[in-house]
């Protein structure tokens, strides 16, 4: 049965992401160098996002506010107005950053685009994906763009029933095993995992998928033979 | 002809909004009272909201990194780490305010369920939203929330074109003549407003709207006779 649905994850899927955040995360680990290793600096900037996820959800503004947080805990509240304000600056560039698209992207949709329903799924801030699909150039090829709270099986769930379509119908493809294949397998649809360079720690997996509606991939032109068949 | 889908706005229209940020704000203008009247500074806290609208988009993280800006600007950056602290806290408190329907929301929703297609249509932050939807005991009436990154005629007009529906046959009912009922008239559909005891600076408009498409009402209920006729 040929799905009706594409949906393509957005940061590192379509578009470079994890590397801005790396970056913004270097510099403020100089910012509070004299306090704390990078390492232990990166561990706290973690631990302070999966204790506010339940508030915060994803996206730049929930970092920005974790930062915050650990910049209040590794200075024992020390820490300046100034130093407020370089880390307000430090998420506020990165709401600014270019959108670089992955290679192939634009030719892997100009193929699939009329055969099937195409969507952009993806957490983060609302108003900051709208912006990078935009700023993307590639806006015209989706039908929408679904911006989820989170990725869990639940959410998918919703989503499928918001789309009216059941999930062996669906694809996700994305570059998160985590949140963009493992819920999407676990209710009936169909996973195609295409790796990145880097991963953000929270989207870690430590084991292996083996299942039927499963495609481990290299690159995202290796869509095309197994959709246009 | 009868419209196929209805949209209510959630924040002052299903459930009440405005008196916590009132109060939220008033919380901040007490931590900073040494520094300048309350008018002087709801007018800041306005001011850098505004400022913020295009990279942070609506909700709560939003205001509360506002707040922050607010606050740097008040005390020439010489605020300390306590204060912000007390700020970032008026923001979390915020995001786990219990959700208090409006009077005969719910009679509403049980007497047009089924007969139209029921959607919440909100700006502000996704996760908090689909928070307060699942709190609010009332989710189940809907077939699914819209969480827009803002309410202007292009949101609208994705919104429809996702939803696969003619302006014609939507209706959209709220509290902000502004963003809930102009927009959609703008763009052909129907827009029904209930006015809400008070309204955020922002959504106010000072002329009177005069649209063959346009009902203005006093309270919820007075939708059923129009739509159940």
């Amino acid at each position: 049965m040929i799905p009706k649905i594409i949906a393509f994850d957005a940061d590192d899927t379509l578009w470079h992401n994890e590397p801005y955040f790396d970056e913004a995360q270097a510099k403020f680990c100089e910012l509070f160098a004299d306090y704390a290793s990078k390492q232990e600096i990166l561990q706290l900037i973690l631990s302070h996002q999966v204790k506010n996820l339940p508030l915060y959800g994803f996206g730049i503004k929930a970092f920005t506010l974790s930062m915050i947080d650990s910049a209040l805990e590794l200075t024992s509240d020390q820490i300046s107005g100034q130093g407020i304000k370089k880390i307000i600056d430090i998420g506020r560039d990165l709401l600014q950053k270019p959108v670089e698209l992955l290679p192939e992207v634009e030719e892997v949709l100009k193929q699939l685009k009329g055969k099937y329903k195409l969507v952009v799924a993806t957490k983060g801030d609302l108003k900051d994906q709208h912006r990078k699909l935009h700023d993307s150039g590639i806006g015209h090829y989706f039908h929408h763009i679904e911006v989820m709270s989170d990725k869990k099986e639940l959410d998918y769930e919703k989503m499928l029933s918001r789309l009216d379509i059941k999930p062996e119908d669906f694809i996700m493809i994305g570059n998160s095993l985590k949140s963009d294949v493992l819920p999407v397998l676990n209710i009936g649809g169909h996973g195609y995992h295409i790796p990145y360079h880097t991963t953000w720690e929270y989207e870690k997996i430590d084991f292996e998928i083996q299942h039927d509606n499963f495609k481990s991939l290299e690159k995202i032109t290796d869509v095309l033979p197994i959709l246009l068949q």
